[in-house]
């Protein structure tokens, strides 16, 4: 991975969201928590590199996990995908009235 | 940049606006086309960096560039962003009907 720090909080979040492997993870727990060794069993790659990915979403605060014993189980964070939801939402309301003003624009012409 | 290849539509779109430059651009081009001279202005970068910006954000369909003359020009491509938008409403909406089912499950508990 590379350096995180200077990708502000949304940006974490996006590029959190960029890998395929954490795009299913989140797919998964938007149904509901799951413990890692779940999360695993679909993924074609070995117990650490789920693990790093987890750690990825972790940071990036879209997912929390919690160890019960010798049992660690993650959940959806669901703010941060909220943010970046809420940025994209906000980038189409700003187009789209450019639009609507280039189009009044052009009637009035 | 790392390899794009395997990221997916949707992730070639989060990869380009994990990068708080290219969400700049971006959030300059929803209000309107742009010259890179214009776009490259208020950045603090050489020319050649912000070239670079613009062809992620033109290979993850961000952005549509175009030269007319000696001038190239930017603009945004909703269908992208849109795209992304998409995903997270769709994760979002998973996880609220999960919630929902969790509440009306402890109700009837």
């Amino acid at each position: 991975m590379p350096n995180q720090s200077g990708l502000g909080p949304v940006g974490r979040v996006f590029q959190a969201l960029a890998d395929p492997t954490r795009r299913a993870i989140v797919e998964r727990l938007v149904r509901g928590p799951a413990t890692v060794k779940a999360l695993a069993e679909p993924l074609t790659m070995s117990l650490p590199a789920v693990m790093q990915h987890l750690q990825v979403l972790e940071g990036a605060g879209v997912i929390v996990t919690e160890k019960v014993g010798r049992v660690r189980s993650c959940r959806i964070e669901p703010a941060a995908l909220r943010m970046a939801e809420q940025w994209l939402n906000g980038q189409r309301t700003l187009w789209e009235r450019q639009l609507d003003q280039l189009d009044d624009y052009l009637k009035e012409g």
